[in-house]
């Protein structure tokens, strides 16, 4: 099957306290993207400027991504600036340029209509909301979102949350949205506004993905030594994620899912090696397999004494 | 097999968001003993002054812990006093008076002395090297600690690292202990320190153990959504860990320790559950064993795709 993505395409000017790297490919689309395209097709929807570099360009029909929903229009690229503090935690927008990005609102092409798994990767929930009501009985959608939707278009994403059958967000953002200290009580807090299934991410802690009927999964983080630059690592988690989902036929069962996070998770792992998709554009089937099993040997025990 | 456990008996005053409750039982040495007594014998060591309430020797007595090594003197029990912060994860301590404790340094009963396993319980690092000064070839030593001893007394902590087996500490110890920001490179940094087996608790975010050879695992918290008092939860931890390794013969293989490690979060998921060691008494076998099967089902996932 293919999976749908929807989401920004950017250029993005990124400083850790180790480096300083201007002018990369970034996005939560272009990241979501190349992550589920080592699953399955994938069909993209987003917005460029004419300063779009061609590389980019390449990079992403390389891997085999159906563009015919990538709009390239005059004017600027949609552009991001942030700063990484010590602890590469806690980040500080520097900058935010919209840009061609301001009055998006795509129509989808016709041969992306019965696309079967949407993913409305990190953008404004307006946007989603627009994008969602063009694709023909979806069989499984996921939102992502961030701190800002909450803060300034809350309503709107309340009312996506209606619309969607899994919901991505971070620790941070659950508490924020729900008003709930533990993760367990925000995880069911947002089951109960509409989604199915809810994966919080707690970065180098990992991820809780909470399914119906109390079903409930904690995903280890890949044990890593160094981390180079965090951004998108969200966006390659949902990508990965949804592109397995896409993967294989059938009902999305809360195995899958679980599998789902873990494959999202060796993605996200190898993406924060690097700056943008500096590591992720090159990972293979062998290192993904092989962060796999290594996921599934570090979290098992013996059931019984 | 039997466990020792020196450590500290107090008596606290603890205030949360919620609630204040004063002259609880407390200290590390009452937390892990009672812990540890589910799964195997206990040779306590500590002392008390003769205001200690009757009730607590009789709760330790009744959880058949051996209190030939527990002296009652003239004076005043330890007391200790703290809060909790709205999020229940920062402490502060609002007081402290070791009264009896100043000068405790015990001579263990000739019993003791061949205890196969030990455990050093959150003390002084001075008081942890003179009681392991008295054990007869110990077959595993584990000891714990806390930020304060990094802080006033590394020297000693970093001596009693070469005499250890394994540490135990939490996430921003390791940090502070080995100037690492990856929990990775900090469980590594302490194993090159001494001991071949760390475990680093990240409280509602599960416990990473290493082992020798590289071995590693990653150990899922209980879904808790209530907290009521987390004072304890790491002695808690590390006495059913000890308790659970002393509870059979042979070797202590990494394989024994990670469900060590799942049975010391298990007992800890209880203790939080109330103020003192309230909950934590009345804990029985079937509740243990349910909340292992709950963290061995929410752990898994397929090996293959």
């Amino acid at each position: 099957m293919s999976v749908l993505i929807v989401g920004s395409i950017a250029l993005d000017d990124i400083k850790t306290p180790v480096a300083e790297h201007p002018n990369l490919l970034g996005g939560s689309a272009s990241y979501s993207a190349v992550s589920a395209s080592y699953f399955s097709p994938v069909n993209l929807v987003g917005i460029v400027g004419d300063d779009f570099p061609k590389e980019h360009i390449e990079l992403l029909r390389g891997r085999g991504i159906d563009l015919e929903g990538l709009q390239i229009v005059p004017g600027k690229t949609f552009r991001w600036s942030g700063e990484y503090l010590l602890d590469m935690n806690t980040r500080e927008t520097l900058s935010v340029a919209l840009n061609v990005f301001e009055n998006f609102s795509p129509d989808l092409p016709a041969s992306y209509r019965a696309t079967p798994i949407v993913l409305l990767a990190n953008i404004a929930p307006d946007l989603q909301h627009h994008v969602l009501d063009q694709v023909e009985a979806p069989r499984f959608v996921i939102a992502d979102t961030m701190d800002l939707w909450i803060n300034i278009a809350k309503d709107s994403l309340i009312r996506l949350l209606g619309r969607v059958d899994m919901l991505i967000l971070n620790d941070g953002e659950a508490r924020q949205l729900t008003g709930e200290t533990s993760l367990v009580k925000a995880g069911k807090a947002i089951q109960a506004l509409g989604p199915k299934f809810v994966a919080v991410k707690k970065g180098e802690h990992g991820c809780l993905l909470f399914g119906g009927k109390g079903e409930f999964f904690s995903c280890p983080a890949f044990p890593l030594e160094e981390l180079r630059d965090p951004t998108g690592a969200g966006d390659t988690f949902a990508g990965g994620l949804a592109g397995y989902l896409a993967k294989e036929d059938g009902p999305v069962t809360f195995e899958k899912l679980r599998q789902a996070v873990v494959y999202g998770s060796v993605l996200a792992s190898y993406n924060v090696e690097a700056f943008s998709l500096e590591r992720l554009k090159t990972v293979d089937a062998a290192q993904i397999d092989e962060r796999y099993s290594t996921l599934h040997r570090i979290s098992q025990f013996h059931a019984a004494k």
